[in-house]
């Protein structure tokens, strides 16, 4: 069985860029044509096919149409498997499965809790699988593939968040519903984590991937290699991006995308270079001062491109005096270099201070305020976490329902524990309900108590529960102040 | 030749709503099934599938998912035709074949001047035509169907902002590329426009079109409606909206589908009313005063109420006296009315005066503010009409990137006719610069311009011209200031 590895495509990556705009899809484009030159049985997305949650019509135009030309076509597919992909929908003429798991660019979230792969799912041109409703209990079902005397298990897992993640690992909440005959197959586990470790507890070591693994794939690191854990006895890939995203070490090296020729129990990896992922140029030089800076960074600049257009970084330390403009120094190279008016990088003192400076009145984002803000009050009635998930949601994933709907949920929530926990006692009751209301920025207090009343009183009826809930008619006068609440209306 | 008419299915209308939110999916799936049941040729579609432009996953998942439920299938389709339609695709098993233009909620925009019907179309599922890229040349080619002895010609063009539309046809900048035959053909125009005149020039008159059509068919409308135009001799369908997406007027009457049955040039028309849609029941009142107004307008309001969870709407003219609260009022119907909250509109001096007052705390929107700004201004470097095109799509279609573009856009268009004309004075050229500059909010003014004129000097080059620009070293004290000049600073 021959298996395809790709991730972290990040279709859509600066696609207004006049430069850059396609080498996303080229990239994909390159990869699809290997996969389907190489006549592979089956193509794994490791998660973060696009770069953003909300791909915009073009980009989302671009990967099906990439899609529909390389996955549709004439060809016997010989896979037996214990779960519905794309070959088996009667209306689509298949010739190449993809499978694939959201990474955290492309993670489900808002109405309905949907990723973008889920849209590329419904059309019929993707599997995706390994999403997580309930981090009390992640079980991961694999999905079996038998083709003659092969069978391959694929464990997906999508991204969570890695502290999250993490501690399920530790508190043993994941489980892996292997066949009892899972001896007999080849399996691979596909996750889209940190593998590194960057901070304490955000990452998955390898020590937590159970040994019945024959093979881990991670998504998300984006340098791509290859290793062999000696100890667990799994090989692992890590597949890395296939578009540079940033001018950083970890994209320095070679791309790459692996295929897999699984055969019973054995297996072997092909490592393939790909040819269209634009070079990233890297250095680091050390000045003793700024006399000559132009002529000795544009002499080591010429001595650093190699390849079209490609991207150039110069870490420049500079021990004294003052760095240049680094869009004026570029310019010069505006038709050789793909990001010339960004390819110095200084690391002064003086830089940094300048940073710092600036960072006050340019760089402070609104979750910062809004952190800082809510650090210094005392959350009563919605749990910081749910409250901080929603922030999220809000300020990064561009989601402008995500406190309407946390309210609701909340709302929700309320009623149904008192009506569960036979709670009607005047008072605690009505502090509630007032922070309820602080926080919706409501200004017509009583009818919405009323309103809920009835809900409640109807949810009761409807559970045929006796309890009755007695409320007095409410004076504005008798309600308790609770000027420490949270109230959402002093910054929406 | 069967064909069923759909159009400003607004999929999406209300998507987050508990109640209302499953309208417009349900209504569009009973369409299809009408269509599928029916055996219909072809389906066409009127513009405003989608009821935003850039619809969300849940709305585009459940769109491709009915798209994929009604139209693939098995079943030999007899139509032959000029144009690539979807069942052309031999990937794919299509038994329904769609034709849809755009309306003015997915009109396309932004990158690559994409509609989310672009999406559809990619994914094989819709034909989506009637594209226009030049107002001065709007050439509208038919599709041609043939079905053995009757031929139709359908001419379709997606929505046009009226009153451009309106200038074009007065121009004479419309053609229809007709073929020789096109006597023989049953010749249908399809356009989502204003039918009614709202307002001067704000629509499209059925004395512009053309007396070749045999049936034209008008999008946009939300009332469904027949009607024959004698003196033109053509029949009219417009077939309103699916979804009812306001209380007024428009959406007052009956919803309907409309199937045409064609044989060569003769045609009839079923109008097939529309079971699911959600029911509206509208009424108006006059009240001499506020006396026992509660109970009378629940006893009205109860007169009112057909169908399951309908929505209704009293329009109450209340000639003295102080209206009631909407809310609390809606709160007895909360099990039986859809929009319980918003049943009653009053219609006294006093509201309105109130509503005056609140509008200047509440009801100012950013685009009154930018109007009004801008109004002062004197625009000199870029066109009023292209200011307001990415004002409007940056406030209402959330293109985040209109103003970047226009910029972008405005400075090649600038650096061309600097070319083209020889325009090479210095005066005039700083200007330009220098509004340029101030438009863009940059401060290393110098830098751009070297850069500029570095880029002119190239394009002359490549043009293989001879004119040489000559610039000084520009002194930043020489500059001319502009204080008049638009300042995009001071308000992004």
């Amino acid at each position: 069985m021959k298996i395809l590895i790709t991730s972290d495509n990040h279709l859509g990556y600066k696609e207004s860029d006049p430069i850059q705009g396609e080498d996303s899809f080229t990239t994909f484009e390159e990869i699809l044509k290997i996969a389907d030159k190489e006549n592979v049985d089956i193509l794994i997305q490791g998660g973060d096919l696009f770069h953003i949650n909300k791909p915009s019509r073009y980009t989302f135009n671009r990967a099906i149409n990439l899609l529909k030309k390389y996955c549709l076509g004439d060809k016997e597919i010989k896979i037996e498997t214990n779960t519905q992909l794309t070959y088996h929908d009667d209306n689509l003429n298949i010739k190449m499965p993809i499978i694939a798991i959201h990474g955290n660019h492309d993670d489900p979230c808002g109405l309905g809790s949907l990723s973008a792969l889920d849209i590329l799912h419904t059309s019929g041109l993707i599997t995706y699988v390994g999403k997580c409703t309930n981090l009390d209990k992640i079980e991961i079902k694999p999905i079996l593939l038998t083709i003659e005397e092969t069978n391959v298990a694929l464990y997906m897992l999508g991204y969570i968040k890695d502290v999250r993640l993490h501690r399920a690992f530790l508190e043993g909440k994941i489980s892996y519903l292997r066949p009892d005959n899972y001896k007999e197959y080849f399996n691979i586990l596909v996750l889209h984590q940190n593998r590194v470790k960057y901070a304490e507890k955000e990452y998955i070591p390898e020590e937590f991937i159970d040994n019945m693994f024959d093979l881990v794939i991670y998504g998300h690191e984006h340098e791509s290699l290859t290793s062999q854990n000696i100890y667990k006895n799994f090989f692992i890939i890590q597949n890395g991006s296939t578009v540079r995203t940033s001018l950083s070490d970890s994209e320095i090296s070679d791309k790459y995308t692996y295929i897999i020729e699984i055969n019973k129990k054995e297996f072997k990896c092909n490592t393939i270079p790909l040819q269209t992922v634009r070079p990233l140029c890297f250095d680091n030089i050390i000045l003793e001062d700024d006399k000559n800076i132009e002529d000795i960074l544009t002499k080591k600049v010429n001595t650093m491109i190699k390849g079209t257009m490609p991207l150039v970084r110069l870490r420049v330390d500079l021990l004294k005096g003052i760095p240049i403009n680094k869009y004026k120094f570029g310019i010069q190279f505006k038709d050789i270099i793909c990001n010339f008016s960004d390819i110095l990088k200084f690391k002064t003192k003086k830089r940094k201070e300048i940073k710092e400076e600036n960072k006050k009145i340019s760089e402070i984002h609104l979750k910062d305020i809004i952190y800082n803000f809510v650090s210094h009050k005392n959350l009563t009635t919605i749990p910081e976490n749910l409250f901080l998930n929603a922030l999220e949601e809000f300020t990064e994933k561009d989601e402008k329902k995500a406190f309407e709907n946390l309210m609701d949920n909340m709302q929700k929530e309320y009623i149904k524990r008192i009506i569960n926990d036979g709670f009607c006692e005047e008072i605690p009751f009505l502090k509630i309900k007032n922070q309820i209301i602080n926080e919706k920025g409501y200004k017509e207090e009583e009818e919405i108590i009323s309103k809920e009343i009835n809900e409640i009183e109807n949810e009761i009826e409807i559970n045929n529960k006796e309890e009755t809930i007695k409320t007095k008619k409410i004076n504005k006068n008798e309600k308790l102040k609770d000027e420490d609440s949270f109230s959402f209306t002093e910054f929406l």
